[in-house]
């Protein structure tokens, strides 16, 4: 369906050079680093500023033609794809830190701006954002899917860490969504309502965030094991006892393997978990004594420390790329990631029965996870253009789901719905879905936020 | 407007005696603890479980009739107020611990379970629950109006800490908002949209709420300081140094005076802060030290030390019956009670120049505050027979919310909008408040939902 000429005109006349229909850049907007197939808006609009988002937004609207948020592209359920063609309004370009108020112990960022590149900002400020899914992503992207990763453990996901959000609404209204107050109880929260939206309730525009004070000390241990039950039972004594760690994350042997090849380490390869630990310099000492004789007592074999930041980073880079590390097993392919999180009593169970049914399939997988959480993920490597390849992950994936779900888990612990996971919605909510649904027809009456996505 | 009899017979077959019409019933369950004057149902039911509730709102749908649920009557900005008549639905006898799960540090109770009954129940588990509002509220309620208290600096709010909530819907339909894993990016997330909806949305009928473990240490300690600025200052650099304080509670120097002599305590009259430390014997020790020497440098004169458990119980009784203790400096009269909650960096701002105001006030007044959030309350003491006193407290209270908001704080850290403070929230949140009431009329399109609180 071509695009309205007065539709074309009317965004040229705000975006000039910053309107594009060329089919390279379409194509790049169109896909993330999920499976799925490209699926390309029919223009992309460089927004700078939230009245040029408002204004394009407004465009759209009186035209009914769909709108999609990009920043860095690298969600994992097909959030960008263009199901209803329309126009993407990529926000890379708003990548100023506006105000960080040490005192206050927040920030306020253009949705642009990627946790890096955030982290870099702050760099001498004795202040940190914990939140780290592993890509670089954009803040405003981060908020989009709930996003959560490694440290989430300890320092919650973006559900605990957005203070107040500034969105534009499906008709080009912009609003902020709280204070910045610590706390409120002033009518229904909306932050949380925007945080995890995945683009089908508005646009993010600005997002206030929470900063951390860096810990006095950090330190950080590998600690390989006899088995993957005894590295989870490890995770989850340490999680009941209420230690306080920052990192706790797992690694299957096939895991360590692609990461020493693609990283260049030498970890021993066996079933890991990887440990930071945060605080004062007694306080870390103390979570590491504890976290070890946890695992000495499941037969863990050794931990070999990081204490050096360049060492840490090492681990954490490695780390970071283990999904980069396992799409590299298998040249060509794609990853297909599941994204389960269950309560942490279910864990050892619903991990050990994945393996058993990973070992039953021809297709090569890997498991990581932020198990203190009871959250992991298993890459199942598929060749894209072999259907049977992608209906046997399909099949494996909704198995893995189901057995989450009948363990009172969720389908997403952070990678969110896109249009990946919307067939389990129904599952995981019953009637719930049917609230859903009005929120989206009361504040999107006519559907032309990211429409196909979280529901329809 | 009476009640259609065909309502009271529908309401009869199911709750027999526990459907009651009596005066005495319909008086006690139309008031809170607030200054509002009280504005009875037409009739209570007594709820035993979710399927009666689900009933009585059926039948109330049917016959377009308001619906009002009701927990222990401890608000604070008239949330009970039948203002549009109708059905109170009291779920006070809804008071079973349903499930305590300690492997995953979650426990499933009815609404009507208090927060004391909870950690009573806790009591040999080595868990507690953290939210401390005061009152001995009920967990349902405390969930619908977002509450928070003592512990909150620590341990956050109840928008951090309900996993899920089980919520009859405005049709009567039963749904879930959440599973139980700890993080979840699977959808709108219901269940912050109902924590902080006061029952405007729908009625709770379970809550699944995150436990702690008790720490192993616990101490606690009354610093009176030489002046209102000393203390707050003393706040602010504590939470930016990030001591992971567990509470930190400011009181004026005439409500340390109320205390002592509603509580029979014998705390010096100054301007105070009284703590409480939890982690290990070693945490604990360091973070008190801190402390100390940021109270010192701003001139305190001594810590108290309270590290029995009896001695801390007499110390935070005491400090819980504040309101009750204020209330009793001027016999027959009601407290009108602010609730701003501002950025920490404009804390000692905010707090100064409000006490300035109370000073030019003929009202009586004390401060009591969760100063670490920087959330405080103003209880100015009122003769509800007086006009006059009542004009001049809803003088002060606009001005006081005024200011909070022009720091970009809220007009209520913790209390809830009720029907006290909806005339604040045009100003608080501009056009994002149309969202909220695009989401009430989504869900509650019939408006029988706790008519006439947080938006119309």
């Amino acid at each position: 369906m071509p695009l309205p000429q007065s539709l074309l005109d009317q965004l040229g006349a705000v975006f000039g050079e910053r309107l594009s229909t060329a089919h390279a850049v379409r194509e790049q907007h169109g896909k993330d680093e999920s499976h799925f197939p490209p699926c390309p808006p029919e223009a992309v609009v460089f927004a700078l500023n939230t009245a040029e988002v408002s204004a394009a937004v407004k465009i759209c609207a009186a035209h009914g033609v769909a709108v999609i948020a990009f920043g860095t592209g690298t969600s994992l359920e097909g959030h960008v794809a263009a199901l209803k063609g329309g126009i993407c309004i990529d926000v890379s370009g708003m990548n100023a830190v506006l105000t960080v108020r040490p005192e206050d112990l927040d920030v306020t960022v253009q949705p642009g701006v990627t946790r890096k590149q955030l982290n870099e900002y702050l760099r001498d400020s004795g202040l940190f954002f914990p939140i780290d899914p592993g890509a670089d992503a954009s803040l405003g992207g981060m908020a989009a899917t709930r996003a959560s990763g490694t440290n989430a453990v300890r320092y919650g996901t973006m559900r605990d860490n957005v203070l107040s959000l500034e969105v534009v609404l499906p008709d080009g209204r912009v609003i902020r969504t709280a204070r910045r107050a610590r706390k409120s109880s002033a009518g229904y929260d909306l932050t949380r309502l925007f945080v995890g939206s995945e683009g089908t309730l508005g646009i993010i525009t600005e997002v206030t965030l929470r900063l951390h004070g860096i810990p006095e000390a950090i330190s950080a241990a590998v600690c390989p094991f006899p088995s993957v039950e005894a590295a989870v039972q490890t995770v989850i004594l340490t999680i009941q006892s209420g230690i306080p760690v920052a990192r706790i994350e797992f690694m299957d042997d096939l895991m360590v393997e692609a990461v020493n090849r693609y990283s260049k380490t030498t970890h021993q390869v066996a079933p890991t978990l990887f440990f930071e630990f945060h605080g004062s310099d007694a306080g870390v000492r103390e979570q590491a004594e504890r976290v070890q004789a946890i695992a000495a007592d499941f037969g863990a074999r050794q931990f070999q420390w990081a204490t050096g930041t360049e060492d840490r980073t090492r681990l954490w880079v490695a780390r970071h790329n283990a999904y980069y590390a396992g799409v590299a097993l298998r040249p060509g392919c794609r990853a297909w990631t599941t994204d389960t999180c269950v309560p942490i009593s279910r864990l050892a169970e619903c991990l050990l029965e994945t393996k058993e049914d990973l070992a039953t399939s021809s297709l090569i997988s890997t498991v990581v996870g932020h198990v203190g959480d009871g959250n992991f993920h298993v890459m199942l490597l598929v060749d894209p253009d072999r259907p049977e390849e992608i209906a046997e992950a399909e099949t494996l994936n909704r198995r893995i789901v189901r057995r989450a779900l009948a363990m009172d888990g969720t389908c997403t612990g952070e990678h969110g719905v896109g249009h990946g996971k919307m067939e389990f919605l129904e599952e995981e909510f019953g009637e719930a879905l049917d609230v859903m649904r009005r929120i989206k027809t009361a504040i999107d009456p006519a559907g032309i936020m990211n429409p196909g996505k979280i529901v329809v």
